[in-house]
Formats: C-alpha cells, structure tokens, sequence
C-alpha cells in the first residue's frame, strides 16, 4: 500500500522538532480528519530557508509528506520553495493512495503559512 | 482540541515496537483514512496478557487511543480484555474530538483481531 520511500520517512522522519526563534512558523488544520501541523523556518538575510523543522498530530501520510517536504525546502530561496507543491512532494516519494492525498496537502500548507508568517514580520 | 492525557500518549507513546514471537497478532486498516495498525500480545498458559505492543501508521489519536488501550489490557486475561471498549479508552484519555472518533477503533479492532489469531492457534 505505500512505497519503501514511504515507509522510510515514516519510521525514519527527517528534521521533526521545534526550531527556537524561528523566522517563522506556520500551523494548519485539515479539516477532513481533524489532524494539525506546524512548520518551523530559519531563513537567512538572503532569503535562503537555512533549516526547517515540522511537528504534527497527522497519520503516517502527513510524516512521510512532511519529512520529505522539509527536505526539499531546505537550502532554497523563499522564491524558490514556493513552487514545491504537494504533487512534488508525492512523486519524490513514489506517490500516495488516493486516500491519503489529503494529509500531503498539510506540509505544503503549512510552508506557505509559515513563508507568510516571516513575510508579515520582514 | 485534544486533552493533556492524549498529548501526553501521543507524545510519549507507551508499548510502541513489536514483540517477536507473539502468542497472538492482530493487523486492521481503517477504510475511512486507510491507516493501518498492528497489535502484538504475549498471552501466558493462564489466558493472561503478559505483554502487549502496537505499530501504526495513524494520526496523534490512532497512536494515543493505542497507547492507552495496551495499558489498559496489559495484565487481564483475554476475558477482561474483550471488555476494554473503545470508549473506556476515550474516557481514560478525557475524551477525543467527535471527527476523530473512528480512529480510536483501531486499537479495539486490532487487540479483538489478535485475540482471535491467538484463539485460532490454541
Ligand atoms: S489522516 Fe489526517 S493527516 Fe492523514
């Protein structure tokens, strides 16, 4: 039912945790099963995201997504971290069953919150 | 949204892991969110459950309502085990929000499904 890429970063998340003052966060709920996630950017005077970190109460679909999505955030521009959509993000991870397309979408909005959030500050 | 018990379960999950060589394995998928979770009992010669572990790839409250559900069997023999209703598990925890009701059945599908694949082999 999920790919070996799945199931790695599922048991194996990259960067979960809290990052201490971020330049900024972003908390999302998905309203279709209840679940929430929060992601943590550190971005430097040159726009670049130099560490990201995501907690969440979401399944095993919303770990794998957002491990890999901080993966491929980090290091790029804010310009840059706007276009990895969810579908990106899923095919990195050789795709998801239809039912749990829905928790993907928790990591990419929660990044494009949390890239709001430090464009409300800066 | 989600109690103190439950935060504290899901953040700090007890019984997380596998057994090896289990008197007794029970694997349930949740056709709503396609989670999936796996129990593991260890039953001695009085039908009593020793030791008990589960696996998922659910949200927060799949893994607390598991948490607290193998608490809560640990140490009953299967006959009081049957008993452990996924409500008991919610009151023990304070309660879970209404949408995420279905995912606490998991655990309860998953120790009735193991008790039945130890009653089958014995
Ligand atoms: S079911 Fe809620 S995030 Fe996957």
């Amino acid at each position: 039912m999920y790919s070996e890429k799945v199931m790695d970063h599922f048991t194996n998340p990259r960067n979960m945790g809290e990052l201490e003052n971020p330049s900024g966060v972003g908390t999302v709920g998905n309203a279709k099963c209840g679940d929430i996630m929060r992601i943590y950017l550190d971005i430097d005077e040159n726009h670049v995201i130099q560490d990201c970190k995501f907690k969440t109460f979401g399944c095993g679909a919303a770990v794998a997504t957002s491990s890999m999505a901080t993966e491929l955030v980090k290091g790029k521009t804010i310009e840059e971290a706007l276009t990895v959509t969810n579908k990106a993000v899923m095919e990195a991870l050789d795709g998801l069953p239809p039912v749990k397309v829905h928790c993907s979408l928790l990591a990419e909005e929660a990044i494009h919150a949390a890239l709001w959030d430090y464009a409300k500050k800066n």
